[in-house]
């Protein structure tokens, strides 16, 4: 029986406010410590997006009513809010910028609406950036005039993990974090039926897109350089993901361990990368406070198969279905109490805390 | 009369090799001398392009026999000449990078296709970037990385001229040209029957694309961040230009002072902003020798009409076509000769240098 101190995935897509159908508070939590996760720190994109203090206080008392495991809520940068979210940033779990996106209240297509933010945001609170290839180039470039720490999501290209890795040479506040579908999955043939048993391409979609084979060798070959392993978990329903318009996102929190503790059995990463991607290194970046009496109890050989019909997740579906995985968790432990055990969820609703209070 | 030293235009496509019914050496040196332009730097994408020993030595033979003013000819960064360019360095103006482009052996679309330039190229030699918005942010972040000087070939965008004074205030070796057509012209309007009395939109199209009025004042308010003034002489042929797929560029060489003249006559620049950005600066970045003897006399109290009939380069149109400039090149002496006088070129061809040698 292997025993791992409490995961922390710092990039959750929680769905709610405003996407219940998908996800909620509960049912995400509920995922979470059925793969070993105490804490998450749920992403702003929500419907509303959460960019000031009555769309925070909105997402904070769902979570206070639903939680079974720890949590905090990141703010999303606008273009007209930068003091607004400087003024909340300790009640968050950072700032998070869209970079490479262009939807509603948190577009920020034109750089000279990123500088309030890096100006106005504490420095010793994360800035986490979706920005992909060049643009995250120039979120480095930021972090590097502005002289303040940055956090890249979801790295999943060569030339960004390598960049990463000389930025940071040269003494660049940077950190990043990789998802296990872009070191598990490569981008599927042009023909490909899709993944997961997908009949259409609607399953294969997600940002950043899945890479090449040279892409994700680059992505293992620079473990050293990744700070953080997160899920982007981004829950849709097979319904949506299977439609005409497939919206792009996995889920990942019920995969996250197991995947990576078939990796350590193949011999390819080390326990001691996980705690170190999935507890130490997230702990500091985001400033995130010791779980006392927190742990998780994995039966490191139990061998078994991935099938969406098990998880928690209310989307139905992961990308990694039919995958043969080894190392299965037992029993999760929650400041004192047990959270989670042979398959049933023991947390109550409300049991989870909001870290930043 | 007004006297100017020589001006220097860092950023001339000449066209030849390759395209000679638009311009080629001695057309292109005409137009210089007419616009008191005594030493050109040369773009490297001709076709062939310019970027390895053969092409320079095909380029530089041209230029030999035809020149009418002094030059010196860029070389072009492809995805695997990094070492050759670099052996190069000493007989070129230095090295461009298009960042933005995708075209044959200049094409540069991953990042990491950079590095082996900005490591390799000779630190005290300018790398020349041909980079828009995030991909200009991205180019300066390798400047930051690898600790050497670059140089934003025609800023256009509010953004970007922000960026660039942020990062020179944090140090960075970013230096820049702008382009009389990014200060003087703004993007058309949708329905817009064209700039210079062309019926279509062809005449307009330049990359970057002639900007939004807010980018165009950001410019002029930020004169001290601009280190160089640059014409990114294109010329196309009007056929080409009024064609079904017309192909950006604009003429520039020909108009350049007279507009920048005309700018002073209205109290928005002084003679010393054309000295420091036309002679000075560039002299400084691309560490060009001086030229002695050589000035530029000019009617600064002189009105005319700009006309394409008037012009030197082959290419037949300005998009400046009607306008009305105070200030006229009446007389050009170069290395102690008299070059251009009362609208006659009168250096010879073969009488411009290599400057490089």
């Amino acid at each position: 029986m292997l025993k791992l101190p409490g995961l922390i995935d710092p990039h959750v897509h929680v769905r709610e406010p405003g996407q219940t159908h998908k996800e909620d508070w509960d049912t995400v939590t509920q995922a979470a410590l059925a793969g070993g996760v105490t804490m998450i720190l749920a992403m702003p994109n929500t419907k509303p997006p959460i960019f000031d203090e009555a769309t925070l206080t909105l997402a904070l008392d769902a979570a206070k009513q639903k939680t079974r495991c720890d949590y905090a809520q990141f703010l999303g940068a606008g273009p007209d809010n930068a003091e607004i979210v400087a003024s909340l940033a300790d009640k968050s779990a950072g700032l998070k910028m869209y970079l490479d996106s262009t939807f509603g209240e948190l577009r920020l297509d034109d750089m000279t609406l990123w500088a309030p933010h890096f100006i106005n945001f504490p420095k010793d609170m994360p800035i986490v950036l979706h920005s992909e290839s060049r643009t995250m180039a120039a979120g480095i470039l930021f972090a590097a005039i502005y002289d303040r720490p940055v956090h890249i999501a979801h790295v999943s290209l060569k030339e960004e993990i390598l960049l990463i890795k000389a930025a940071k040479e040269r003494g660049i506040q940077v950190t990043c974090e990789v998802c296990p579908h872009h070191l598990f999955l490569t981008s599927p043939s042009p023909n490909s039926e899709g993944i997961g048993g997908g009949q259409g391409g609607g399953r294969m979609e997600v940002r950043p897109r899945l890479a090449t084979k040279a892409d994700v060798e680059a992505l293992w070959q620079n473990m050293d350089v990744i700070d953080c392993f997160a899920t982007d978990h981004a829950p849709h329903t097979l319904a949506e993901k299977d439609s005409e318009n497939p919206p792009p996102g996995f889920p990942g929190l019920e995969t996250l361990l197991p995947l990576l503790l078939t990796a350590v059995d193949d011999g390819r990463l080390t326990v001691d990368d996980i705690v170190q991607k999935s507890v130490i290194n997230p702990r500091k970046i985001f400033r995130l406070p010791e779980q006392p009496e927190t742990w998780v109890e994995v039966d490191e050989t139990a061998e078994y198969e991935i099938k969406a019909a098990d998880q928690f997740s209310r989307c139905g579906w992961t990308p990694f279905e039919g995958w043969q995985v080894k190392g299965r968790v037992k029993r999760v432990f929650l400041r004192g109490k047990v959270a989670f055990e042979d398959g049933k969820v023991l947390a109550e609703k409300g049991f989870g805390q909001n870290i930043r209070y």
